[in-house]
Parts: structure tokens; sequence; C-alpha cells
């Protein structure tokens, strides 16, 4: 029942064409979806022209080749995430105004403009083989409609290599690290600059690393006060963090 | 060596009552926190009628006591966290005008008003057990000049609760959301608000909680995107991310 | 807004009294709890007879002394769990017509005839260790209205004991098997009959017992299908469960 | 020993044909698996018209074909579990009234009708990742005998779609809750509606999901009384759980 | 129903006293534990002039004092473990002619000869620290029968030590090494003799020993093959397992 | 310097052919290992005619076949365990007179008669996904001389079934059992018979059986007193163990 | 801005060519890296001579061939760690001077002769298995201008093999252990030896291995004061670390 | 047998007063302790004018008492570490020339010179909270000869305080870093210096520190090269590694 539905309702009670007990069942029956509108309604404005994501993960080609058509139809814009390039190859031929990103293994297809938000996001990232990570994070808040800007290779243990870039790291409004091994980077930077430091662990390292754990935990128990942190290799998730963080400057206005 | 320092001895260099080498040997001895400060001015703009912080839990009474004597000679207003009643009796009676909170095991002192910041805070909290960490995030942000308001006991096996608070929900431009057990709390609300949802697992619960384990690892792996989280009880930490997003919004002014 | 302001609601409109707008207004404002009364009608249905439970644990003896004393007010049956003999005893001062029961850590105060449920519950206990705990399931399921028997010190060490009582096994219609260490007897017992087992793990053991991880895995892992499982040392939340196996009878009658 | 051979061993002894000594001998030896007969017969009960179940996943395609001939010949209804398609495709061609379920990874093959029980098992997944581990509980129900319905794609950040299927909630007699990531779904779900609710974590999701133990661990301290958990990724299990309950029902008519 | 029942049963039924049908009932009601005899036979010879065992820690003194009490009556020998001096106390009042070990924290009152089995066990211990687990496998060892001798304080790191002592390894039939931190010490001996060697981790040692999961692990990885593991601090386990194998001897005779 | 030079050298020094101090420098710089064959001649006398074994899994097929083939040209009887199929190929080839055992996947080449040893090892197994590590068992007890049986597919589940094979358990003189899952079965034999019982925890299972953990922690904290456990899937290592019981055995005789 | 840069900035102000103002500006603005320069001047000290240093692992060929000719050009030494055979024999075809160690998993290109260092480094190795491991510590160590000795499959069980080389022992200035399973080895050693031992755990072992975790904990649990530990199989790092002993060495004098 | 008696030996030999089958049979049977004095000559040596070392922890005050005592009757200098302030008074009280540190949790007697040892070690210290760990450190470091300097309370959230004492930094030849929560000092102080590191996580924190875990991790995983890490508050353990250091260069003079 949308609003419209719930307006003809109410019309037809007033006009006596509908009883009061007939209008209570209707209403107690009310979808909860409907209901439901009024609180995300914020969520859905937070949508307005942004990507309709896919985890491309646990997907078949086909699965993400059906669901993007979908939504390539109703001119949406279309974000998929972890794709191997496999996959994004039959996407490609089927779309060929998309565009796949190797590194950060995204799928992207705009096809109205993104509203662009105010602030910028800076992607910090420790060491190479983090790069996959903060690409994901980077392109994700890019389709976002987030200005975004990339730091790499800045490790803790050359750490002359990040005061050499202090001016990157003071014109952001929010900062998302990406670290792997012992993820100490968030605690430096959280240590230097003002505003929101998201702290993305990697799966990057072997032996103690546990696959990320060690970075993740590093993270949890930075000294720099209000840091805080998305799962391990969640690029997508540190870039969407980072929009409602600029999303509520815009509301603000 | 501060600007003014500095400045002095370029000065004397100019007026030729320095070397060049005089110079050099100076400058290349620099201390790092004075370059440092550049770098850091936004963090001391953040602090600036701010309180100064102790974690009073590894400290005796006598060693909080100090450091709080010293800090109440520079006018500073003072937050002390984790601090037993016992420690803080020994506080009150030194400094009457200060506040202890139970719930919260915080304590304040007052001594020069609180800067107001933009946005405005909410701590939601699932259970009863869960308060002393939500009073911690609320005393921390109130004393960071946040404007808080608290939502206690809305689990999530009663989420109908939480429902019929949706105007708070609504009001916010971030929310804390403090939980234990399964720690499941913080999606159902980054379900409802675009705005910054950051995620407090606590100790509480028993068994296969694991001391917080079984909330942290919930709260990671979200599947409402862009929650972010930080460690076990650390209502402060939350306290301090949302004052670092608040914080952003006046810089932008 | 209950049903019967909702009905006036709908008069006005009928009525001419308010305009559709201002019923739009209203319906979309429309508090969540009141449409999630009809969701959680089973519910309440449930709860009736049924206690109020109180976790003891988490409070302080003042705190649960004005719980139950609401409660008391209200008729209502009292459940408190996880209570220690201090609290107990400013309890029973109180209110000298309730229970307090060492083994199982509880305290109860019946106040209305508990409705009885068909079904029968079967408390098994693998050790005199495991005693408590099974009896809060006990204490639990008797003030759920069960009919509860309990069977103990059968462990899987000493497997004849168990099949010595075959009679008591096969005439329950749930079996609540409690184990610590390596948590072995819901496996045994799942094996032998058909009706639903909930295993409790307990934190009885030491070294590699990891405060009940072991018997915990155990009992996930168990060879026996359809064995679920409940938190280490949850009596309270098996007899909950098996409350919820017998309900279900009675609804369908 | 079966019961005939035990009563010509009786009559023999009535005739004179057996000296009691040599009857002495007999019972003594009596294998267990006779005597087991009388403890076990519900569970024979419980297998009437039951299929027997192969676990595919650690047996050769060889192996598994042999088992289900066997089983085929004594007119057994008979379902294979965790069985890629290579297997099946195997399966197929030897069985070709048989059904390999993709989703679910299940080869079903029924020979006699499957008895039906009473009750109605839902089976609701958080999800589309979810769908395989959902998809064998439904599976292996209805070859249970179970009336099943299905709910998919509910998860806890999209929660008003779990609320417009209220009525699907409210009809079943047993729920299987199926969620990776946190976990969270079951503990919503036990707070509305009052029946048995199973909870299946996944090994769905990365990083800090750590192959289901964040969703198990959530589940086990789910703040919904009386949900009961089984291992990761183990829909027959819950399947065979629901079935118990179920069971359990009919015994009582 | 015993031997004596049963045989009194088949003489009834020779006698045509007892129908054919009634001793069908009778039979297929058979107790299982009558059963079991048979098969525990050798169990309880391994118990003859063998001590009843209870486990100190989790009784209270009262509880103690109860079963030792039974047990006197019967004039079994008797070992209780994991007693407090204060509890020890207790029961050394009521039964003088008893031993307390503060080093094992056993108490036990012999009160017939011990039987003496074949082999001897050496206990062999790392540091002084282990040795209260060393002491509680030495008093059990010895209340079950065997010779014991003990070696201690050999660690890894001076293991010139241990090779003083090479007499005492080759003279002994089974050899027991408790050993916290890392574990290393069952290694080393189970390269140097061919007999049995029984590994007791302790939780002695701090940080990454994570209270004897170090040295669990440690041991479960032995390069020394068939070295065998009991639980942590489990010193009275590792005797029981000594005395099987001691028992076994005897039983070859 | 072997016994022969040591006894040359003082023959040298009776004969006046060395001095003192020649002699001194000769024994003080006496090599380690000759003092060593003091120590470990009961360690070789174990290895009489046992074979030499080599641990497959890490090696390439052609350093496995240069390792069997000095082996073959010592005459020694030589086990290979952790073979895969195709390095087994190569080794059939090259010494067709071995066997390889594709469920044990292990080589073995008798070239040599294996001295019998006393005593019988029963390899008890709970599933079928269980009977590799049960066949390593098998073979590496025979390689050693001892005489095993095995007993499959006995779970806990269906205890019935274990009981049925009590002649079988009370024969043996060491059983080793095998189980993944929850490692319940060793409890229950442990229970049942006085004889060594060393349990075998296998990786058989997913989810939260965590590769094996559940079934190690479960046999660790197994409620029958003595049972000793190895590690996971160390089928070889429990045959070792049984095989040093055995020796034992023959030592004393 | 380099030290010359500094000297020229001074020059100007003294010369009047500069404002103080604008030398104020262009010092607030002094890159990091120049100050960090003096800071790490003993680091570039340390790697003069000392191979350019690329992780191979998470590289493509085609990234490791590029950066390794950027390094090349310059005239450097290179070690690639962590080099698949497939990579090696790319680079090899690119720079058939350089050299492939199958066993250390590392290409070494020396372009200029590396400058020895004082002191020797003895790589100890428990088992084959390990060897790996510890071929690329040697490898490391060797291009860092250490001399190197090896001393291999010394175990823990087979103790008086590592006896018999006491001299390579004594000899040594810095000793790394590399060993798998119990990890033992390292506190034998350094209880045999009074200088730096380096712990290597390898992810050697299978089961309750974990990975390496059981040699990690045990190393680090080591009962032989002053042994220190690195990653799991990080033969590189240890290398490092016995430069850096060795390094300091050279500075004394 | 002391080298006298070696030497007596050998000459009764010599003079014909032993047939050389009893030489044989004495040398066989050479005490190992004796042979293993050579290889533990440096041992030795690294011990003198080094103190004895009591861990205090799990012993009685009585216990400590009695040892000091005999130490202190032998003259050496004496080291008690993890000591109370209960026991430590009763030690002052018997011993008024030693001396308890109240931070260390040590105490010391000195009743002879400590020789000095080359080379100089810095102890840095993260926060307040790790003091004790890194007194500790310095502590035992000065009682082993060693000149040590400390630097604390610099973390790495304020890292320009690190770089304000680059002297101090560069002054040291070995670097003992204590720190807990995310540990990343180690790190950074690795990527400034070339000197060894030794990292010493604190179980300092809370929540998802893990009593130390997150810290070891961390230094585990550290991206700078050669840092080696030593047990979770296992201050002495750091300072008898940089022993060890310091003592191979005097041995190099």
């Amino acid at each position: 029942m949308n609003p419209d539905e719930l307006k003809r309702t109410l019309e037809s009670l007033r006009d006596g064409k509908l009883s009061v007990e007939e209008g209570l069942t209707r209403l107690t029956d009310l979808p909860f979806e409907d209901i439901g509108v009024a609180l995300i309604d914020h969520h859905r404005e937070l949508r307005q022209g942004v990507p309709e994501v896919i985890l491309g993960e646990s997907k078949t080609a086909d699965q993400v080749l059906a669901i993007v058509a979908k939504m390539a139809q109703r001119k949406s814009n279309v974000l998929v995430t972890r794709l191997s390039r496999e996959k994004a190859d039959i996407l490609l031929s089927a779309f060929p105004a998309g565009t796949y990103s190797g590194d950060a293994r995204t799928f992207t297809l705009v096809q109205k403009p993104i509203e662009a938000r105010p602030g910028r996001v800076l992607v910090v990232c420790a060491g190479t083989s983090d790069l996959p990570v903060a690409r994901e994070a980077t392109v994700t808040a890019r389709m976002m409609g987030n200005e975004v800007e990339e730091l790499t290779d800045v490790g803790v243990a050359g750490i002359h290599r990040l005061f050499a870039n202090s001016e990157k790291l003071r014109s952001a409004t929010v900062i998302i690290v990406v670290a792997g091994m012992e993820g100490a980077l968030p605690s430096v930077i959280g240590g230097l600059v003002p505003v929101p430091v998201i702290a993305v662990p990697t799966s990057v390292g072997y032996g103690a690393a546990f696959g990320g754990l060690a970075a993740l935990l590093g993270m949890l128990n930075s000294c720099a006060g209000g840091v805080t942190v998305v799962n391990i290799d969640n690029g997508f998730g540190a870039a969407i963090a980072a929009t409602r963080i600029n999303q509520m400057e815009r509301d603000k206005r």
C-alpha cells in the first residue's frame, strides 16, 4: 500500500464508500514496508543518484549478468564488487559502456550523472599489497559521489613518507586507512589529524597475520582516540561509512 | 622551539648575530614536535575547550589525584574514565566541584565553558546491562561539546520498541549503538538511517559471549553497509569518533 | 495509538471531523509498537500465566528488589535467575512467600496458578557439577508450566546407568541434556530417542575445557541428527526452548 | 537375534528342548542391538516412510552409487546431501527417477509415499548467499514428511521486509532461520513469534566472519529466549530437529 | 535383573509357571545395566583394591565429608583430588587416619592394602612450578598400586640434568612427563626411551602460555613418535593412563 | 668414535702408546652421539625388525624414491605415510614388491620378517569418513609387529553397535579410537574397558568442527579416566604409542 | 629540501635576499622526509652494499620484472623472496647473471661486492621440511654480508645429533633456529650457548600444529632466557635481525 | 665424574691397575653432566658476576626466603622477579641490604660488583601503564651489567614525541620496546634505527586486546624487518636477550 493507496482508502472512508470496520481491517493489515517508508526516507534520499550494488563473489556470471541487465533497464548506476576478471569479461561484452578495474575487482556502469557530495575522502594505503582493498574503497566512494584522493605505500616503518604528505592528510574530511600486517598506520594518522579515521584491516601477510586478525586487533586497540574499524578487506564498507559522514554534511546545509 | 623562537632565530641570522653554521645546527636539531605543530594544528583546534582525559583504571588514587591537580591548575576541563567509586571519593574530597557518575564510572570537572558543536549524538543501548558503556559514551560526548540524547533498553528481540522511537533516530547526526550478546542492534539501526553508525560491542553476556567477542564479530560482519566498530566496552572511543565527525562539520562552515 | 484510538480516528474521518490530509499525517506517524501488537499477539499469549523474568547477575540487590516489588504489585509470577544467596536473603526478607533454590540460584514467587502445558520435559545431567545448570532449567521449565522430571549423574563413561533409565527417556516429549567436559551425552541420547533434544554445554571442567568451549563444540558437531544447542551454562534458555516446543502442542489442540 | 528367534528360544525352553543353562548362555550373549530394539522403537517409528540419508561429500561417486543401489533395492526413499553436480550426474544416469537440486546440492529418490506430518516448517533465509543451506533444510524437511514454506532474502538491515511477511511467520509451527555474517535474524524472529526457532549459521561472509564463527556466536548469544542453534551450514540438522518437534506432535494425538 | 533373577525367570518358563509371552515381556524390558555387567567385568576388576575417587574442587566441604564417610563405611580406600587445605582440615578432623598432601592437593585414606602392580612409573617434572601436577600424578599412581619414582626440575634449557638421570629413565615402564611453558620435555624424553610416554601440559606460565595451551599444542605436535597427551594440569588422568598400561601387564601373566 | 675406537684408545693407553694427557683430550672431545649410544640402546632395540619410516607428504616423488632406495639397499622394512597415489605409482614401478594402500595412503615394503609383539591392538573407528586415519594406524601397527583388529563404523549415536562387539573390545590389550565430529567415542569405550585407550581426533566434519579441534578438545576433556590423545589425524602416532605399550610387555617377560 | 638547500636558504636570509617571513614559510613547510634524513642516517649506512629486497609473493611476474630492472639499472644488489619457480624463470631469462634457489624460493642478483660483516650466523634447522625457511634465512643473511653456516636435521627427539655438533654452536655469534611442530629446539640451544638465539617457527606440521601456531607459542614460552621470536616462516626477518646484531658489532669497532 | 676422576681413571689404566674392560665400563657410564661441562663453558662464563634469578610469582614467601638465603651465603648477586610487595617486605626484613622496586616488582641484592658490559640498552615504553614491564627489563638489564637508559610515554599516536628523542635512539646498541594495545611502536622504531630491536608486548588494554594477544600479533607482523619478539609482559626475557647481544660484543674484543 503506497501513500496514494492510503490516501484513496481515507477518501473512501470520508466519502462513506468504506465502513469504519473495513477501514480498520485494511489498516491493521497495513503492510509494514509501507509504514517503513516514512522511516527510511533518508535512506532513499541517500540512495538517489547512487549506484545499486551487487556482491559479485558468490554469484555465477549468469546471475550477475541477469541482475545488471535489470538494473540497466532502470537506468540505474551499477557497482559490482569482488568480481573476477572472467566474470567481468562476460559483463563487458554485454555492457561495453561499463568499466572493469582489475585492481579494485569492480565493475561500474554509469548511466546518469553521479551527484557530488561535499567533503573529500582520502584513501591511505600501507603497502602495495593492500592496494586492491584501497582501490575498492576508492571506486565505491567515487560511485557514491565523493571526491576521492589516494595516498599509497606509506608504511609505518618508513614513516617520514607519511609526513611528507601532510598536506593531503590535512585537506581530507574523512580518511580511510587500509593496512595489513600489524595494522599500525591508523593509529599514527589518527594522532596527526582531527577528522574521522576509518581503519580497514587487510588479509595481507602470512603466518601470525592469521588472515587479517593481527591487523584487525591492532586497529581495534588503537591508542589514537576515535579510530573506527570495519571488517577485514572491507574497502566497500569503509567507503559507505565515509559516504554516511559526508551525507550528513549535506543534510546540514 | 615555538614559532616565536623560530622567528627570532631567523631575525638573528638576518641581523648577522648568528652565523649560517650556527643556524644550520639549531635547525637540524629542531625538535620534531615543533615541526609537528603545523601538522597537528587541527588536532589542537580539536582540543580547544575540550577536556584533558585520564584513563583511571590502571592508576592509583594518588596518581590520578596528582594529574588532576596539575590539570586543575591549568584551568582545563577534566575527564577521568574507568574510575572506581573508591578513587572517585578521594577525588571528590579534593575537588568538590567535580562530578562522579557511578553508572559511567567517570569523574568530570568543568572549569570553563564547553564549546558547543553542531550535530546531535544519539546513544542507543540494547539492554540495561550495557548501560555503563553507553553512559561513558554519553558523558564523554557531552564533555566534548556534543548535544547528546540517549535511547535505552531497545533490544533486537523487542524490536517494536526501537520503531516507536523512530523520531529520535531520524533527528541524530551520528548514532552510537552499544550492545552486548549477539550485537545485532547496529545492523538494524544501520538499515533504518543514513547517518554514521558507530557500534560498541560490550562484554555483557556469558559463555559463548567470550567477553564481548561474539558482539564484536557480529558488528564487524554487519549486513548494514557502513557500520563502523570500536573496541569492546569502548564507549569513550565511540564518543571521540562521533566528535571527530561533528568536528568536521564545524570546519566546513 | 491503541485500536480504540485508531477506530476513533477513522470515525472522525467518516464523520468529516478530520480531513484526509490530517488523517494521512496521523497514520504516517502511527507508532510502530501499535502495529507491532498484532504481530506479537502470540508472544503475549505465550506470556500468559508465565512468570516475568529478571537476570539477577548484573544487578544490585536494590535494583532486583525494586523490580520484583513492581512485579509483585501486578500480581505477576516472578522468576529471578543467576541470583547469589546474599541478594536472595534480601529478597526473602521482603517477600517471605518466595522461594530460593541455592542449587539453581533462582528466586521464585508464585502469586497466581501456573497454567499447565502438555508434554513432559526431562532434564538429564551428566555429572553432579553440572547440577546447578540443570536445576536452572528445571525451575524455569516448571515456572513456565511444564511438567519436569530430572535424571542426574548419567555420564558417557558409565553409559549403562543411562540405559537403566530408558523408561524416563521414552516418556519425555522434550529432553534437555546438560553436560560439561566433552559434552558427548546429547549425541548418545539423540541416538536413542526420537523427540527433540536440546543440549546445554556447561563451563564445568578445567584446562582444555576452555570454560565450556569443548562441550559447546562437541554438541554442535553431534553425530546424532537434530540435536540443537544453546549457550554455555544457559539452562534458562533451554527451558524456554522446551516451552516453545510444548507451547506449540497446545496451540494445535 | 530378532524377536522371532527370542520367542523360539523361550518356546524351546518351555518345551524342554533347551536346558536352563543353555538358555542362560544364549541370553547372556544376547547381542546388544537386539535388546536395543526395545529402546529404539520410537526411533524406528521415526524412520518409517522416511528416507535413508547419505552424506555425499566425503564419498566417491562409485561409493554413493553403490549405497543408493542397495537402498533402491529395499524400495527405500533416498536422500543424498552435499552432493556435487558431477557425482549427481552419475547418479541420475543410474536412477533417472531421482531428482537433483543444484541449489540444495541434494539428490532425492522417492519410491514410496512420504507420510505427512502435522505442523508447518518455515525456512527463513537472510541473504541469497545463504540459499543453498536453506534449500538443504527445505529438501530434507520435505523428504521427512513436513509441509515446508520458504521466506528468502529478509535480512536484518532491511527488516521491514520481514514484517511484511508476518502472516507466514505466524502460521508456522517451527521456524528454521538461516543466516550468515552477524547472524542476527533469529533474534529478531525469536522476539516476534512463540514457536520454536532453530538457528543455522552459515559460512557466508569473509574476513572476521571466520567461516561462520561470527554468526554461530551471535546465535548462541541471542537475546531472544529459547532460540536453539545447530552447526554452521547444517541445514540438514535443522530440518531433522524440526522433524523431531513435529514428530512429537503426532505421537501425542 | 541380576543373573539369579534371570535364571529364575527361565526356570519358571521351563516349569510352565510363566508363559512364553510373559517371558518375552520380561526379557524385552531387561535392564541394560545387567547385560552391561558382563561387559564391564574387567572394569570392576580394575577397581578392586583401588581407591574410590572424588573430585574435590567443585564440592563443598560438607559434600566431600558426606561422600568420604559413605566410602569409609564400605572400607574402601579413598582418594580426593583438587582439595583445598581448608576442606582438607575438615576431612582430617573427621578422619585422622587420612593424609593430606599440600603439594598434590590430595587427601588419601588407606583402609585396606593396596594391591601392587608390576611395572614402575617415573614422573618427570620440568620446573618446580609444575610440581603440584606431578605430585597429583604420583599420589594417584601410588594409590592405584603402582611403584612410582619422581625426577624433578629437569628442564629442556638445562638438558644435561636430564642425561645425568638416564638410569632412572631406563628403569621405568611408563613415564609421565609434566611440563608447562613450551612443553618440550616429552619430545626429548620420547626420543631417549622406548617405553610409553604420557605428557601432561600444565597451566604454568603467563602471557602467550594462554593457561597451558602452548604446552598442550607443543605436546600434541611432538616430533617424538608415540607420545600421548592428557588435559592441562591433569596429573590424575596421566596416572590412570599409566595404571591402565600396567594393568594390562598383570592381565597377561 | 664408536665402541671399537674407544676400546682401541684405552688399549693404546694401557700399552703406553698414548699419554694420559692425550687420552684426556680425546675423551673430552668424545662426540656426544657415541655416549648417546648407551642411552638409546633400548631405542635401538625398539627399532629392530621395525620399518624405517618416511613422511611422504612434504617430499617430492624423487626425494621419496631416493630415500626408499637407500633403505631397500640396507634390506630394511620400509613404511611411507601420507603418500599420494601419484607418488605411490612411481614407487611401485621401482619397487614392485611393495604395497600401496589407497585408504591408508601408505606404501610398505617388507624385506625381512616382522618380529611379532605380544598383545593385540584394536583400532575402532566412528564413521566411514574416519577410515583413512584408522587404516594408517592399522598399517603402521602391523608393520611394527602388532597383531591388529579393526572395528569400524561404530558411532556414539548408534551405540548399540558398539555393545554388539563387546567381545572384540574385551580381547584387546590396547585400543586406538579414531573419531571426528564431537569425538565422544573414546569416552564411551574408556568407560567399558580397563586397557589403555589412545584417542585420535580426525579432521572429519565441517563448520564448528574447526578441522578437528572439536574432536581434539572433546577427547582431552574425556570423562573416562586415563584416555590419552594424539594429534589430529595422527593415526601413525597412535600406532607408535600402542607399540610402545606392547613393547613394554615384551621387555618384562 | 636537502642540507644544501637549507644552507642556501639561510645564506639568502643572512644576505637579505629573503625576508624573515619568507624564511618562516619555507621552514614551516619543511618536508618531513628531509628532517628524517638525519634520523635515518644509520639506516642508510645499514643499507650500503646491501641488496634491495622485493617480496615476490603478492606480485605478478611483470611487476617483479619491472622492479628488478629499475634496481639493476642502479647497479644495486637484488634479493627477491618468496618467488615461485615460474616467476623465477622469467626473471632468469631477463637477468641470466642472477641465481634462483628453489629451496629458498629466492632470486639473487649480485652486481657489486657484498661488504662482509664480522660475526658468524649459524642457521639450525629441526627437520628437512623446515629447510625452505632455513634456506631463506641463509640466502638473506649472506646477501647482507654475514658469514653463514647451516646445521640441518637436528630435531629435539634425536638430541644427540645436536650435541655432536657442539663445535658449530660454539663458534657462532648469532644462531637462527628454524623449527616447526612443537618448536622446542630453540629452548635446548638457548640453554647450551650464551649468544643471541633467534627462533623461527614454521608452518610445518598438521592438525593441532594450526599452521605454525603451536611452534610459535612454544618459542614465545621458551624456558631458555632471552630467546626471541619472529613471525611464522619468516626466515627473511630472522636474517635481518641477525644482521642488525652483527651490524652493531661493526659500529663499535 | 669430574676431570680429576677422569684423569685418575686413565692413570690407573696406564699403570695396569685397571683392565681395558673395566675402563670401558666406567667410561660408558660417564655421567652426561660432566661431558656437558665442556659444552656449557660459555654458559657459565655468561653467568659470571651475574645475578642468580628467582621467579617470585609462584612461590611462597618462605620458599623465596630460603632460596635467597642460600644464594646470599654463596655471595651471589640475587634478582627476584614478579615479587609482590607483601613477599618483598619479608625479604627486606631478612636482607636489609636488598632493594625492592615496586614498579618493576623486583628484589635485588648486590653482594659483589657487577661486571660492566659494552653497549647501551635503551628501554622504550609506549604508555605509563606499560611501565612495570619496562622497569622489569631495566632492572634486569642493569643487574646483568648493561648500561641502561629509559624513554617512557612515547606512543604511536603522539609520534612527534618519539622524534624529539632521536638522539637517545641513535646512541643505543640494543633497543627494547615495550608496548600494549596495538603494539605498533616497535615497527616505527625499527624503521628509524639499524640496531637490534626487541619487542615486548604487554597485557595492557581491555576488550579486544585479549590480554596482550593484539600487541603480540602486531609485533610478530611488524613491517620493519628484523624486529624480534618475546612473550607478553616478559621484560625479563627481553633484558636477557639484550644481554646476549651485548655479551657477544665482549667476546669479540
